[in-house]
């Protein structure tokens, strides 16, 4: 019996070690291939030079819905199709003027502003008024009466001693979203943002910001962060007034398009693994690395799997979502209607984080399945280790979180984060800036992941 | 008894907790302290924009003596000095031309080419012959008199399918450096071989290569990527000729030097720990990542060390090498004057490998104290690991490569390679490629490195 049992643990080891060499090799041919191969470098070429920036509502926005369902039904999935979805249309309209007036020390400086997207406008006439610096909502709320009237300038920088560029954003991006509300609630005409960059340097940065319902409206602009220390420092000397004019307006909602494309699996087909990114972008740069880095990795996994001729037992589901940076009807759209067929995902991978060297995979799930969950990922290190990723628990994505509740993984790509804050929401998020190779390897870390999920579930 | 040796353990293990916290401690704030501080990135910024490329022998060269000179002067350390170094001044003369003449099918095409580094001139007449292409040293041999009177054209590719770009261009660079011997031996007129670069793309990349005594000298260049593709798809169809004429001489040799300083150590002044860079550069672009980020990390080393008020037990020493792309005359004089006063240097860190986030670093020493030394360093993963940082073997660098007689340990930052070789030896090392933040995580690490080397020794 004791020999048997051995011969038995022996067996059982070999079959495992046998499977670990099996998986070792596809996986580095998942590697070699997507090393080897610059499509969807081209594809991001395409959609950052050509099409450019997309954002929702916008022809730019069509045209890459219209762009990657044609690239999508090139691959030879077995089915691809666009989910309708109404979006919001925001323009920005005239290029905006922040000038910090009369300074009896400085005169008249001019300085790199953007309205935040969402954001209503002045007017053509514009306004002046004096600016008050705080460093979170809540002092404008201690602050109170003394805010009427002026304009609220958040300036709390993102903190550079955190490594992930993500938590400082974290960190600081509520002064952005809110600071429009919470200035106009205690009075103020308008607010102007710290840019949420980690340099110092002249360029503005938008994003998204949000007004809220029976709170009066007001105008919400970014600087850059150099003009950010600049106004700051002439604030320590003397009163400073600032003159604001931005035409910025949000237009009728319009129709746009979620872009889908799957291979059916074939022992479990209703188990969903998903890949995703977001197709809209802000309307300054060319939306590269957020998102275009993100759409074409998704894409590029599904090219490799049939490149590989790899049949998954799973169906494989990518995702292009429109309007995450402003709305997230798209993401919303698909969960509510995905819950209303009854589908389960048992992942979903989103890369919304830049074109960069991945460093590993950020994961979330319903709190009492997570442990489970992350348990089973470690393991695959020992597959993924050479490559350079890890697990960490944390992340997923804006686009994927409503499909949280089905129970399944959230799962997050998360490359190397020190450039991203460089470029997010700005001009100089731009094709130049993403490498070829860093972008392929991307890609290869999210077919990897793919196929160990397809092969072995959660 | 036994209580007592409970206590004992216990207090050990107390006490060395309490040290890790320490360390910790100590390491985390070297870390706020440089991610919170820019003045590398400034000093990199008067090296590359100011001073621009640094050949040996040129007058940057010797402006990025004077200028380093200064900086490490008002860094504190307890000497400075400058050593002088005999150094090749080579010249590149006139803009190169390589150029396809009279292809049936395509007729005149104009390549993009660069003299390779000590390469030898064609003449101001130039010179036309027919191409044969190649993939390696020993195909010349095979072809034996087939190339005389020819261009030989070396084009095999890097590996793209590895992870490290360094090993594949160690995998491909013996067709620049020896490629003009074994054609010249052969008879060939000329040599043109494809760029070490990672991209497909227009931008040729020059670097070192060398003649042996007794072996005719012929002019060496190398082209893009991209042309060398093109060149290569024409020989696929009809014999091409080339056009090369270049105006590259070697002038005569040039005083020049080594910037060093140092902090004595407290306890073990005779135990050096080195940390360095080189000083000079291509002549084309402007030395950014090969090696201006080098010497600004060893720079920076130094002042965090001061500015976090610490005082080393062993002796710390930077030194900025002088000709480590053509000759080595810096890192062969230092270690030969250094083997000559009988110092020991118990550990040599080198950064030439860019100034991208830092990954870990690359150990190296005699065979049978790489292990033990290995082991170490392996151990100080716990404090380095969270910051990304791990240890392999394997490494250390050209410059301080004639140390390891001293039998200590020679170590080589690895920062991620993904983008190292679209810039390397071209035109497009520029200060724009260098990011603020990845450029301080490698000068965090390495004074972390520095601090545990220091604080335990090996």
């Amino acid at each position: 019996m004791r020999i048997l049992t051995v011969l038995f643990l022996l067996l059982t080891l070999n079959i495992s070690l046998a499977q670990e060499n099996e998986d070792a090799f596809f996986i580095k041919k998942i590697y070699n291939s997507t090393l080897t191969d610059r499509m969807s470098y081209e594809w991001l070429r395409t959609l950052t030079l050509e099409i450019g920036p997309r954002l929702s509502g916008s022809h730019q926005a069509a045209a890459a819905v219209e762009y990657t369902y044609q690239v999508m039904d090139s691959l030879g999935l077995d089915s691809v199709w666009l989910q309708p979805v109404e979006v919001p249309h925001w323009h920005r309209g005239e290029p905006e003027i922040v000038k910090i007036v009369n300074s009896p020390s400085r005169g008249d400086i001019t300085l790199n502003a953007l309205s935040l997207g969402n954001s209503i406008g002045t007017g053509p006439a514009g306004l002046t008024a004096e600016v008050i610096e705080v460093h979170s909502l809540d002092e404008v709320n201690d602050l109170g009466p003394k805010v009427k009237g002026k304009i609220v300038f958040y300036n709390r920088p993102m903190d550079p001693t955190l490594l992930r560029t993500f938590s400082a954003y974290g960190g600081a991006v509520d002064q952005r979203g809110a600071g429009a509300i919470r200035a106009a609630e205690n009075g103020a005409i308008a607010t102007i943002v710290r840019s949420m960059g980690s340099n110092i340097d002249e360029v503005p940065h938008t994003g998204g910001m949000y007004y809220k319902a029976g709170v009066i409206q007001i105008p919400a602009l970014a600087i850059s962060t150099l003009d950010a220390e600049l106004l700051s420092n002439l604030l320590k000397q003397e009163a400073v007034k600032l003159f604001i004019r931005n035409t910025s307006r949000m237009l009728k909602n319009k129709q746009s398009y979620n872009v889908i494309g799957e291979i059916k699996g074939s022992q479990y087909p209703e188990q969903i693994i998903l890949v995703g990114g977001h197709l809209d972008s802000w309307d300054v740069g060319q939306g590269a690395h957020d998102d275009g880095a993100g759409c074409v990795h998704s894409l590029e996994v599904m090219r490799q799997l049939r490149k590989l001729n790899y049949q998954p037992k799973r169906t494989i589901r990518c995702v292009l979502f429109m309007n995450e940076e402003n709305g997230l009807a798209g993401g919303i759209m698909y969960a509510n209607e995905s819950n209303r067929k009854g589908e389960f995902h048992l992942a979903a991978i989103e890369s919304d984080a830049g074109g960069f060297t991945p460093k590993g995979f950020g994961c979330d799930a319903e709190s009492n399945l997570i442990e489970d969950y992350f348990k089973k990922l470690k393991n695959w290190e020992t597959l993924l280790g050479p490559y350079g990723i890890t697990f960490s628990t944390g992340g997923g994505g804006a686009d994927i979180s409503r499909l949280k509740s089905q129970k399944g993984l959230l799962i997050g790509l998360r490359p190397d984060s020190q450039r991203y804050f460089d470029y997010h929401h700005t001009a100089e998020d731009t094709f130049d800036k993403v490498n070829q190779r860093e972008l392929a390897l991307g890609a290869a870390a999210m077919t990897s992941l793919v196929y160990l999920l397809d092969s072995y579930g959660l």
